[in-house]
C-alpha cells in the first residue's frame, strides 16, 4: 500500500524511497513539507507534525474527490504520534493539541491558499483551553480566528460577512482595533460568526475536531484546481500535474506564561556580518506581537539572562543550522512552557558588508569553499563599497525626529540629497547652477528625463517596478524611489503633501534608493570602506580564480592611478580627444580644425604635441609594468566648435544690438564680432552632419589628416622614451577607432611605424609596443581575419557596436522608444546596459574566431561601459576575451564578475 | 635541335608541339606572334613573315646575349621563305624586301619597345626604291624615319637630337609640318641624322640590312630586362621569366599606284549592327593617310567599283574572320600592287544599339550561342535605350558647324545640355530655378559636390579617370567630361576661353559623356526606343535564362505600369511614405504629428486613410497578377515638419524685423508669428534627433503610434477588396521597415492580423497576402532564424545596411571622406554603389542561411539601388535570392545581368 502521510521525522524513509534525490522528495512532500522534515531530521525541534503527498493530492482530484485508500489510518497514526509527542491529544478538552493545515506545492505559489490555524477548538475544548492558558480573552480571540479562517477558507463564506462583525463590535465598544475588544465582546462576534456560517452554508460550524481536520485537508486539495492556481501556475510555467502536498503541524504557543517566549533573530549580524546571534524577542508573547511592534522587545542577548538553557540551545542550533545550510539563518522561535521551537529558518538578508564578511569569514571557518563564498557575494554588494550611502546613524537620528515621510518602492539603489524640483526643466536649470537636485513627479514620462538625468535623485508618488521612472533610473544609475504613494505632489501648486507636511519646491530631501525611504531635509552620507579586509581578501580570490583580466579605461594619471589602487592590471582605453577639450587648448583646436592650408594645419597640430606627451607620460607612470591601450583620436570635429543654433542666435542678437548702437565705435566693435561669428557659422555650416556618429571620425581623420596621426603618435613614443629614462616599465598600445576596411588599418600602421622608427633612432631607444583597432563597425567584426593580418590586437567597442548592429542612436533612443521598448517588453534589457548576446554577442564571436583564425595569439578585450557588468563580462568570458576593461569605479565589480563567471562556466 | 623561329605559316607545328594548348602557343610566340599565325593558317593573307620564339629570348638573355645555337640558321630559311613568298629579296637593289621588327610578348606591354619599321634601306637600294615607288619624297622619308627609329630604339641616340634637326629644317624650308619637307631637305636631314648617329655612338648607322635585323632583334630582346617592362610587369604582375617573342614581318605598301591602296573597315556596322562592310579606304595611300583626315577617304563600297575582285576577296576574309572569332571584326588591309594583305583584325568597338543587333542576329545566324549574345552585350548597352543620348545627325550637324570646342575623358557616359555655372552654389541656385546647368570648373574638390549634384552635366579642364570629378559624377550618374585640356576655365572672369572662343557663364553647352565631345550650344537628345525589336529578343532569351526575378520599385500607379512595361514581374517596395508628402496632405501629416491627445491623433491618422487606399488600388490594378510589396511608413517623423536649422534663421529674422518696426500694428503681427515659429521651433526641436537615420523611425514608429500601421493596413486591404471586386488578381505583401528585434515584428503583425481580419470580414472577402521584414539592419540579418518565425519574406534594404555594416552615413559621407577614400584606392568600389561582399554580402548570406533553416521557402529579394546594379545582381544570385528589385529605369538592365550571373557561375 502507498504510503500517503509522512511524519517530519520520517524523511529519510521519503529520501530513501526516492533514490536519495531531494528534487524528488520536494516534488512528493512539497517544498514546505520537505524542509520542516529536513529541520526535523537534523535534530532541530520544530513543532512535530506531517506531511500528506502531492500524490495523495492527484488521486483524490483524479478519484471523484475521494480519499486513497489507507490515507485516512496513516492519518490516524499520524496524529497520534503527534500527540504522544507533546502529551497532548487532539479534542482533549484538558490538554487539548490545536493543529494548523497549510497547502505546500513543490514551488511556493503564495497566495494559492490561506493557512487555517487552530484546529481543534470547539465549544467543549473553550474552558479547558481558558485554564491551560491563563488569558480567556487570548481564547475566545483563537476560536473567533478559527471560525473566521475556516469560514471563509473552507467553507467558502465571504469573509466580508464576519469583517461587518467586527466593525459592528468595535463601534459598539467605541474601540479603534479588535484588540480592543473584550471577552464579553468576543463571546458576542463569535456566536454572530457561527450564524453566519449556519445561515450562508446550511451546516452549523463542525464541532468535532476530527470533521475540521478533514474538511481543512480537503480544501487544500481542491484549492490546487482553483482559478487563482491555475492563472498563477500558467504565469509561472509551473506544471498543472504536480499537485500540491498539505501540512498538519501542531500550534506551539509563546504565550502561556512567564516560561513561554517568541523571537526572531539572526545567526550573525546582518548589518556587519559579525559571529553571534542578533534578534528580538518577547516573553510571554505571540509571534506577532514582536513583529508588530506594539510591545518594546528585548534583544535576544537578554535570552540569556532570562533562560540560560534555552539560549544556549538556540545557539548551538542556530550554528547547526549554518552548518547544515552553509549560509547565515533567519529563524523564528517560540518557547512554550520552557520548551524551545524553532517554527522557520531561511537564508538571511544581509547589507552588503555583512554579505562580504560573512562569505569570508564562513571559508575561514571552513564552512564553504572560496568559489562558494565568490558566488555568495553579489557584485552590486561590491558596488555598494564604492558608492554613497546614508549613514546609518544619521539615518536613524532622522527616522526618530520623524523626518522619514514615505516608504515607496526602492527601484534603484544609492543614496541621493538634493533641494526637490517639481520640473523637470527646473531641475535642469538648478543642476547646470551647480545645485544639488531631487526629481519630484507624481509618475514621469520621456518628456521628463533631461530632468531626470540631472537630478541627483528621483522620487514619484505612483508606479511600480517597471515604471518608465523606476526603467530610466536604473538604467542611468539614480537612486530613486517610486509609488511612494504617502505623497500627494502637486504639481501645479508646487508642493508635496504627506498628512500635515508641506514640502515646498527647494526644500531638502534625501532618497534612500537602496530602501525605498524618503526624508525629509539631509541625511548624512559617506562612502564605504574600499579597503575593508574582508572585501580585499575576497577580490583577492577572486584575482586568483578569474580568467579575464580586469583593465580599466582612464583618461588622466589620476584616474589610472584610482584604477590600479581598485585592482586593474592594464589601461584598456584612453580617450585622447579629452584632452582636446581642455580650455587652454580648445582655442589652438578650433583653429587647427579651420586652418585653410596644410601648413598651418600642420603646425597648429604639432604645438598639441608637448601637452598630449606630458598626458601620456603621466598615465604610462601611473600604469608602470602593465599595457596601455591609447585610442588616436575619435569624435567629429564639429564637436570642437560652437554649435550652430547658437551661434545663429548669437549673431542675431548682436544685429538687433548693432541697430540699437548709436556710438561709431561700437558699431565697429559689433561689426566685427558679427563678422567673425558669421564666418565661425559658415565653417560650422560645412562641417555639420546628420548623422555624425557615422560620419567623419574615428580613422576617416586620420586618413584624411595624417598629421594628426603623426601628432599623437610621435606624442606617445616620445613620452614612452621620457618615461623609460626614469626606469619605468612601458608597454603602449596603440588603438585606431572606428576601422571599417582593413585598408585604413594599413595606411595607418605605414603612418605609425614611419613615426615611431623616426622617434625611436632620434631618442636611441626602443620601445614595446603594440598596434591595433577597435572592432565597434560591424564591418570590422565580420571582416577580422583581413583586419587581424595589420592588428596585434583587438578591442571591442560595444557601446558603437550596439548602436551599429541594432542600429539604434543611444543618445536619442534612451530618452524615447527605448524605454517604452523596455517597459512594454518588446526588449528584456536595455543593450546599451547588457550586451545583446543574440546579436552583439553573435558579432562578437565571429569577429574573434576570424581573428584568431588569422592570428591566433591575437589579445582581445572590450572596453566602454559593458566592460563592468556582471551579465556582459560573463559573456566575454564564455567568448574568451583576454581582459575586460571598464571605468575605475566598475574595477572591482568586474574582478568579482569575472570570478562569477569563470566559476559558473567551469 | 629546338626550333627557333617559326613561320606565321608554321603556327600549327607550334601548337602540335605543345599538346595543342593556344595558351602554351600565345606563350612561346607571343600574343601577337600567334594571332599572325592564327589568321595565316586560317587562309587569311597577312603579309609574310616569322616570329623568333620566347625561348629564344631567354636563352639569349641568360647566356651572356648570345644568340643560341641554330638561331641564324633558321632565321636566314625563315627570310627566304619571306622573300619567296612575295618574289622580293631583303638587300636587294632591285626589288627590295622591307620587313618590321616588333616585340610580342605573351601578356601585352603597351610602351615596352618600339616598333622598328622600314629595315632594309640602305644608301645602294635607294635608288631601286625610287623607281619601284615612283616617288622620291616618300623613299627618302621612308630611309629618314628609318635611321631616326633605329637609332634611338636599337643604338640609344636621344631621340631629341633627331628632333632638333627636323625642328631646323622646318624653320628653314619655313613649313609647320615633315610633310612640307621636300626631297632636298629630307635628303639634308638624312644625313645630318647620320652623322648624330656616328658622333652619339662612334658607329655608323649600319648599311648592311642584315647587320639592321640582327641588331633590332637583339635590342628587342634586350628590352625585356628595361627598368620601364620590369617596373610594368611588377605593376601588372606579370612575371619576369616569360621573356618576349620577336616578330619579323615583310612590310607592304598601299601607295604604290592606282592599283595600290589601303583602309580600315568593321564587318558590321559598328553603329547600327547592320550585317555589312562598312569602312574607308584610299586608293595610293598609305596607312596614315587614310586615319590622319588629310585626305578625304571613301567609303569601303566605292573599292566594289574600283576593284570588284578585290572587294569581294575582302568581302569573304571579312565573313571568315568572323566565323573563326565569331564577333564582328575591326580591320585593317593593304592592297599592293593589285593584292590584298591584312594587316590586324580585332574585335570591333560599336555602339549599344549595334552590340544588341550583332549579338541577336549572330545567334540566329547559328555564329553563336543565346547565353554567348547573352555576355557579348553588357548591361550598360541595355542602360544606353533607356537615357537621352544626342541625336547623332544633330551632333554632326554640331560638328560640322565648328561647335565642338573639346575633346576630353570620357569618364561618365549620357548626354546634358544646360547653362555653364562655374560656381557650385550658382549651379545650385539656378538648378533649383529650374534651370538645366552644366558644372564647369578646373577640377572640382568635396566642397564642389553639391553643384555637380545639382547640375545635369560637368565638365572639368583637369583630371583624369581616378579625379574627384569622375568618381562623383560615375556614382551619381551624371554625364561629365573631365581633362578637357584645351578648355582654360577662369572662375573668378566667369569665362571659359577656347581658343578664340570666349564662353560665358549662362551660355549653353552640351556634354557627351560617352564620347567625351563638347559642345557650344544646345544639341538635341533623343531617348532610344526601348522596343528595338534586338533589343527585345535579346531581352527575351534573358527571361528564360536568368534565375533571379526582377521586381521594381515604385511609389505610384504611373511607375508601376513603367515598370511592368519594362519587364518588371512584382513591385518589390513601394514606400507609402512619399503618399504622406504630396502637398494636399502634409498639412494633415503635420496636425497628426502635434496632435496632443491620443483621440486626436488617431482621427487624423485615419484621414489619410481614403488616399492612401486610392493609391494602392492603383498599383495593384497596374501590377494584376504580381506581387505587390508594401512597405509601412518609414521615416523619422520630423522629415514631415519644418526643418530645425530654417526656423532658427527665420526666427532671427523676425527678432530683428520687429526690433526695427515702429507700427505697433506690424509689431503685433510680427510677434504673433515669432511666438507662432517659437512653438513650432519647440516640438520640432523635441523630435530632433542626433542622428535620425538611428533613431524613431521605421517600425519603432509603428510600435510607438499603433494607430499608423492599422491606419496603412485597413488600407491596403480595403484597396485589395476594392480591386478584388473589379476581377484583378491581388498579391499584397506587407513589409515591416527597420526590424532589429523579433519582437517588433511579433507586435505588428499581432496588429495587422487583427485589422486585415476586421476588414476581410467587413468586406466579406478573402485576401492572398503575406507578411515580412526588410532587413536592412544587421542585428537583423544575424536573428534571421527568429525573424524568419513571423516573417514570411524577408527583403534586403541594403542601403541601410550598408549604412550601418559600414558605420558610413551615405549623405555625409559621398561628398565627404567617401570621395577621398576611393580615390586614394582605400576602397575599390563605392559600397552604396555595389554591395561590398566581404562586409554586406556576408552578413546577407548569414542572414539567408539562418532565416531558410527556420522557413526553408521563405521569399527573399532586395530593394533599393543595388539591385539594378550588375555585381550586386551577380551576388544576389550566388546568395540565392529570389528577386531583385530595382527602380522602373533599371529593369531591363537587371534583366540581363541577372541572366549573365547565371551564365557565369553555371
Amino acid at each position: 500500500m502507498d504510503k500517503w502521510v509522512y511524519r517530519f521525522d520520517e524523511v529519510d524513509q521519503a529520501e530513501a524511497a526516492l533514490d536519495n534525490d531531494w528534487d524528488q522528495v520536494r516534488g512528493l512532500l512539497g517544498g514546505k513539507g520537505a524542509n520542516l522534515g529536513d529541520m526535523s531530521r537534523i535534530g532541530v525541534p520544530v513543532p512535530p507534525g506531517f506531511t500528506i503527498t502531492t500524490r495523495a493530492c492527484n488521486v483524490y482530484l483524479a478519484n471523484d474527490e475521494q480519499f486513497p485508500d489507507g490515507l485516512t489510518d496513516q492519518l490516524d497514526a499520524a496524529l497520534a504520534a503527534t500527540e504522544a509527542t507533546l502529551g497532548k491529544t487532539f479534542g482533549s478538552a484538558d490538554s487539548p493539541l490545536l493543529v494548523s493545515c497549510r497547502s505546500g506545492a513543490k514551488f511556493s505559489m503564495p497566495g494559492m491558499m490561506d493557512t487555517v490555524l487552530n484546529i481543534g477548538i470547539n465549544d467543549a475544548i473553550l474552558p479547558g483551553m481558558v485554564e491551560a492558558f491563563g488569558n480567556e480573552r487570548f481564547v475566545y480571540d483563537s476560536y473567533r480566528r478559527l471560525v473566521q479562517m475556516f469560514g471563509s477558507v473552507v467553507m467558502d463564506v465571504d469573509d466580508h460577512a464576519f469583517e461587518r462583525v467586527l466593525t459592528e463590535a468595535r463601534a459598539a465598544a467605541g474601540v479603534e482595533t479588535d484588540s480592543g475588544l473584550d471577552v464579553a465582546a468576543l463571546s458576542g462576534v463569535l456566536e454572530r460568526f457561527k450564524e453566519i456560517v449556519k445561515s450562508e452554508t446550511g451546516q452549523d460550524f463542525p464541532q468535532d475536531p476530527n470533521d475540521q481536520l478533514m474538511m481543512a485537508i480537503e480544501a487544500v486539495f481542491k484549492s490546487w484546481n482553483s482559478d487563482r492556481a491555475f492563472a498563477y501556475r500558467n504565469a509561472d510555467g509551473i506544471p498543472h500535474d504536480l499537485g500540491t502536498a498539505v501540512n498538519v503541524q501542531a500550534m506551539v504557543f509563546g504565550n502561556m506564561g512567564e516560561g513561554s517566549g517568541t523571537g526572531v533573530a539572526m545567526s550573525r549580524n546582518a548589518t556587519t556580518g559579525e559571529p553571534h546571534l542578533e534578534g528580538d524577542y518577547l516573553l510571554n508573547a505571540q509571534g506577532e506581537d514582536v513583529v508588530a511592534g506594539i510591545r518594546r522587545t528585548d534583544p535576544i542577548a537578554k535570552l540569556g539572562d532570562d533562560m540560560p538553557e534555552v539560549y544556549a540551545e538556540f545557539d548551538a542550533f542556530s550554528r547547526k543550522l549554518e552548518d547544515h545550510y552553509r549560509n547565515m539563518q533567519d529563524m523564528e522561535f517560540t518557547i512554550e512552557n520552557g520548551k524551545l521551537w524553532l517554527l522557520q529558518t531561511r537564508d538571511g538578508k544581509r547589507t552588503a558588508q555583512a554579505a562580504v564578511r560573512i562569505a569570508v569569514d564562513m571559508v575561514e571557518e571552513g564552512m564553504i569553499s572560496t568559489d562558494q563564498a565568490l558566488m555568495r557575494v553579489s557584485p552590486e554588494h561590491v558596488d555598494f563599497f564604492l558608492h554613497p550611502q546614508f549613514n546609518v546613524d544619521s539615518k536613524a537620528a532622522a527616522a526618530a525626529a520623524g523626518r522619514q515621510i514615505a516608504l515607496g518602492l526602492n527601484v534603484s539603489p544609492g543614496a541621493a540629497v538634493g533641494m526637490v524640483a517639481f520640473d523637470p526643466d527646473l531641475a535642469q536649470e538648478w543642476a547646470k547652477d551647480g545645485k544639488d537636485v531631487i526629481l519630484g513627479r507624481p509618475e514621469t514620462k520621456p518628456d521628463d528625463v533631461h530632468g531626470m538625468l540631472a537630478a541627483n535623485g528621483i522620487v514619484t508618488s505612483r508606479g511600480g517596478r517597471t515604471s518608465h521612472a523606476a526603467l530610466v533610473a536604473r538604467q542611468f544609475g539614480k537612486p530613486a524611489v517610486v509609488g511612494a504613494h504617502e505623497l500627494d505632489i502637486d504639481v501645479q501648486g508646487k508642493t508635496m503633501t504627506v498628512g500635515d507636511v508641506v514640502v515646498n519646491e527647494g526644500d531638502w530631501l534625501s532618497v534612500d534608493g537602496t530602501t525605498g525611504e524618503v526624508f525629509l531635509g539631509q541625511v548624512e552620507t559617506k562612502v564605504p570602506d574600499i579597503d575593508d579586509p574582508w572585501l580585499t581578501k575576497l577580490l583577492g580570490w577572486a584575482d586568483e580564480r578569474r580568467e579575464l583580466d580586469v583593465w580599466a579605461n582612464a583618461d588622466y594619471p589620476s584616474d589610472a592611478e584610482r584604477a590600479r589602487e581598485y585592482g586593474a592590471r592594464g589601461i584598456g582605453l584612453c580617450r585622447t580627444e579629452h584632452m582636446f577639450f581642455e580650455p587652454e587648448r580648445l582655442p589652438v583646436v578650433q583653429r587647427m580644425i579651420l586652418a585653410d592650408t596644410q601648413e598651418e594645419r600642420e603646425e597648429l597640430t604639432f604645438s598639441l604635441l608637448p601637452y598630449q606627451r606630458d598626458d601620456f607620460a603621466g598615465l604610462f607612470r601611473a600604469m608602470d609594468g602593465y599595457p596601455v591601450v591609447i585610442r588616436l583620436i575619435d569624435p567629429p570635429l564639429h564637436e570642437f566648435l560652437p554649435s550652430f543654433e547658437e551661434l545663429v542666435m548669437e549673431i542675431a542678437d548682436l544685429r538687433i544690438a548693432l541697430d540699437k548702437t548709436t556710438g561709431s565705435a561700437d558699431g565697429d566693435a559689433l561689426n566685427a564680432e558679427i563678422s567673425a561669428k558669421s564666418e565661425m557659422l559658415e565653417r560650422v555650416e560645412s562641417l555639420r552632419e546628420q548623422n555624425p556618429m557615422l560620419g567623419l571620425r574615428g580613422v576617416r581623420l586620420g586618413i584624411l589628416r595624417p598629421e594628426l596621426t603623426r601628432m599623437q603618435v610621435r606624442a606617445i613614443f616620445e613620452a614612452a622614451c621620457e618615461v623609460t629614462r626614469e626606469g619605468i616599465d612601458v608597454h603602449p598600445e596603440i588603438m585606431i577607432p572606428l576601422t571599417s576596411h582593413v585598408n585604413e588599418l594599413k595606411r595607418q600602421r605605414e603612418i605609425l611605424e614611419k613615426e615611431a622608427k623616426d622617434v625611436m633612432a632620434e631618442q636611441g631607444l626602443e620601445v614595446d609596443y603594440k598596434f591595433g583597432t577597435m572592432i565597434e563597425i560591424p564591418r570590422a567584426a565580420l571582416t577580422a581575419d583581413q583586419i587581424a593580418e595589420y592588428a596585434e590586437f583587438i578591442s571591442f567597442g560595444t557601446n558603437d557596436l550596439t548602436q551599429m548592429t541594432y542600429g539604434i542612436s543611444r543618445d536619442d533612443a534612451e530618452g524615447s522608444f527605448l524605454i517604452e521598448y523596455l517597459s512594454e517588453g518588446i526588449l528584456d534589457d536595455n543593450p546599451f546596459f547588457t550586451i545583446d548576446p543574440d546579436g552583439v554577442g553573435q558579432i562578437m564571436g565571429i569577429a574573434l574566431k576570424k581573428a584568431k583564425a588569422t592570428r591566433p595569439g591575437i589579445e582581445a578585450g572590450i572596453c566602454g561601459e559593458h566592460g563592468g557588468e556582471p551579465r556582459s563580462i560573463a559573456l566575454c568570458h564564455e567568448l574568451g576575451l583576454n581582459y575586460v576593461s571598464c571605468s575605475p569605479f566598475r574595477v572591482p565589480v568586474a574582478r568579482l564578475a569575472a570570478a562569477q563567471a569563470a566559476i559558473v562556466s567551469k
